[in-house]
């Protein structure tokens, strides 16, 4: 179970890179994408301001439609598309696509003194592990854009980084899931502008340490959160590192191991 | 093997009564669906002339990102989620995914004095009947977008139509297949702005009586084409007519049904 940052995805040869790695990893794949900036420049050329809150997008009805062209439109089908070139025999779905992951529209939730609405962002329910297994039974490499539905004929916008999770954690009922967080850096680092910095072996203890004096801030916190809950709920390994050295991320001799202990 | 028209995709009751037909249709089911008038606007919206020779889209690099975007994306995903709210288990793709329609750009073409380069637009090379079937056999309502790829990594805009007879060919070989152009006419008409004027059954005689004096014209005639080619490859039965009819058109009570004698 492999997740691509949207840096990666900005980048045309980080992606090739990446893709290239990608198509030779051995056994059961999966891979889901982020693609940020690319519907952030569309909604832009369209007129349609965009609105961030603790880096989420707020989705109105015209935003939903920006991320599901580029999404599920236009990444998806552009990675596909390099996969097949490369031998991988890829599918590319969304979470409608065979019921793959049901959610639920985020009720709107109060920050500080205000009401945040959301929009039409989704928070996972369950994640249709059977129809996952067929796929990857058959040969497919899966491709997996970040956007789901609510079964009521609605699609969701929803967090890259929780669909991996999610469906790690659904898999490993059945397989040993390593999930892997791929981007542009190497991997956790104690100084985020300094490579050499990297943590080869970040458990929760040292987690909280960090979190505490404030060395892993931003973004990176979700990341962590939703990979420690990922080994809490079964999921074998969880490595996060650099997108292009994705072979030697899954070895492990690469990226920031996760683990309980 | 069911094809919807653009029009019907453009107007949100006619789509919503179609979906509910096809959800409810027995039997092993794909859905080929075009778009075009929401590609136009979009590509309106973001300043990229449009140019059109004989009804094809001339497909530029950003022309096509558009197609992707709005065909494989916007209307792929949510006629899925439509359906999966409706009960049937829909999965989209495009002719990338599972490299279920492969095809080649086509070659640049005289007309008259001129030589037409349609650009990324791509001529049906194979379908891959096995992939189908796996899809199918799952018990999957299959949607197909109307773009495919060359297996080198690009993808291509693809007539709908076409794909639709392509795809009935190939599964020809291995189940009874009807082809079904579900439009928003009742038919092939004699005169085209009268409804009461629908030919019940259309042969190849009559047919080339009707291009000859001019009844059948535009785009007509590449639709019938398609239609005869796929009755003389195999397909057993092809009818052309109402989309919010689907279920009168596949029982033979409605539309035209085109025979070859």
């Amino acid at each position: 179970m492999i997740k691509i940052g949207g840096n990666i995805i900005d980048d045309e040869a980080k992606l090739s890179g990446f893709l290239l790695e990608f198509a030779s990893v051995k056994g059961k794949k999966i891979l889901v994408h982020g693609g940020g900036k690319l519907a952030t420049r569309l909604a832009t050329e369209l007129s349609l301001p965009q609105q961030m809150v603790e880096g989420r997008r707020i989705t109105d009805a015209e935003t939903l439609k920006v991320i599901t062209m580029v999404y599920a439109g236009y990444i998806n089908k552009n990675i596909v598309a390099q996969l097949q070139a490369l031998g991988a025999n890829a599918l590319g779905i969304c979470g409608a696509d065979g019921n793959a992951v049901r959610a639920h529209k985020r009720v709107p939730k109060a920050v500080e003194t205000q009401t945040i609405d959301y929009g039409f962002v989704g928070d996972v329910d369950e994640v249709n592990a059977a129809f996952l297994q067929t796929l990857l039974n058959a040969g497919m490499a899966v491709v997996v854009a970040p956007v789901t539905h609510d079964m009521h004929g609605q699609l969701l916008n929803t967090n890259a980084d929780t669909i991996a999770q999610e469906i790690a954690k659904s898999l490993s009922e059945f397989y040993a899931v390593s999930l892997i967080y791929s981007f542009e850096k190497t991997g956790v680092l104690l100084d985020v502008d300094n490579e050499n910095t990297l943590i080869r072996k970040l458990g929760i203890k040292y987690y909280r340490e960090l979190k505490d004096t404030g060395a892993i801030f931003a973004g990176m916190i979700p990341k962590l959160d939703n990979a420690f809950a990922a080994l809490d709920s079964g999921v074998e390994k969880v490595i996060i590192g650099k997108a292009e050295e994705l072979q030697k991320l899954i070895e492990g001799q690469s990226g920031t191991t996760i683990s309980l202990n």
